[in-house]
């Protein structure tokens, strides 16, 4: 028998990748709304969701190790390809992610009724991840 | 003025990717005990965390489309390299994740106390993927 956390632990950073920086700052930022805590150059942008962070990272930056007079350093990683994440569409809704979306220009790329009736909506930020919008009943959530 | 939601969208899914689905299920639902929730052969494995969903997709399967006759049709992603999540630490603290963690085996690959005080512990997946556990108010969770 080993140790058995009480519950499930929850995610606090959730992350994806991304080569133009600027790019997806205007996307998470702009169209999403997310409020971006720190940005450094050309290796990331931290944004605050509910109860947990999006970071976008630079995978070609990433995985280059701290210079060794830095005080902290942090494990490397970087991934390419699109990667994929998903919003509760709680709040606005699926109808006022759409509206808001298309204020901005996204483009739906796909609309998906799940068999538990959960409904979801996708697009693609700047970087080609694929970003989807649902309702949390998906999950049970 | 666009229309702004209220308050900023909750994740409720945050995907990682593995080519061995079989080696990060015992990772994922062993060291780290979350509930498996569907596992679909050689795609993926999905896990319910604390508040939202970690799925596992193998990036050589996910790109391939739905055949046309599928009811639903989700539009391909798939990421190839270590990405990054991290876990809140709350509940069995720093030191009860070390402890769990050792009792499985999973060695720890960096320890880090950021300026604000918050400490966090990085593994690695069996992919490859670097995984953290942190104590929230690190992001003043």
């Amino acid at each position: 028998m080993t140790s058995a956390p009480a519950a499930p632990p929850r995610v606090i950073e959730t992350c994806l990748y991304a080569q133009d920086l600027d790019a997806v700052e205007g996307f998470y930022g702009g169209a999403l709304g997310l409020e971006m805590i720190q940005s450094v150059a050309d290796r990331h942008r931290f944004f605050r969701a509910d109860g947990g962070m999006v970071f976008l990272f630079n995978p070609l930056t990433t995985p280059i190790p701290a210079p060794p007079e830095a005080k902290i350093h942090v494990p490397p990683h970087g991934a390419h390809g699109p990667g994929h994440v998903c919003f509760s569409s709680e709040g606005p809704g699926i109808e006022g992610w759409e509206a808001r979306l298309a204020e901005h220009g996204v483009e739906i790329e796909a609309r998906v009724t799940w068999p538990n009736g959960a409904r979801s909506i996708y697009v693609r930020d700047p970087a080609g991840n694929s970003v989807e919008f649902a309702e949390p009943k998906i999950w049970g959530i």
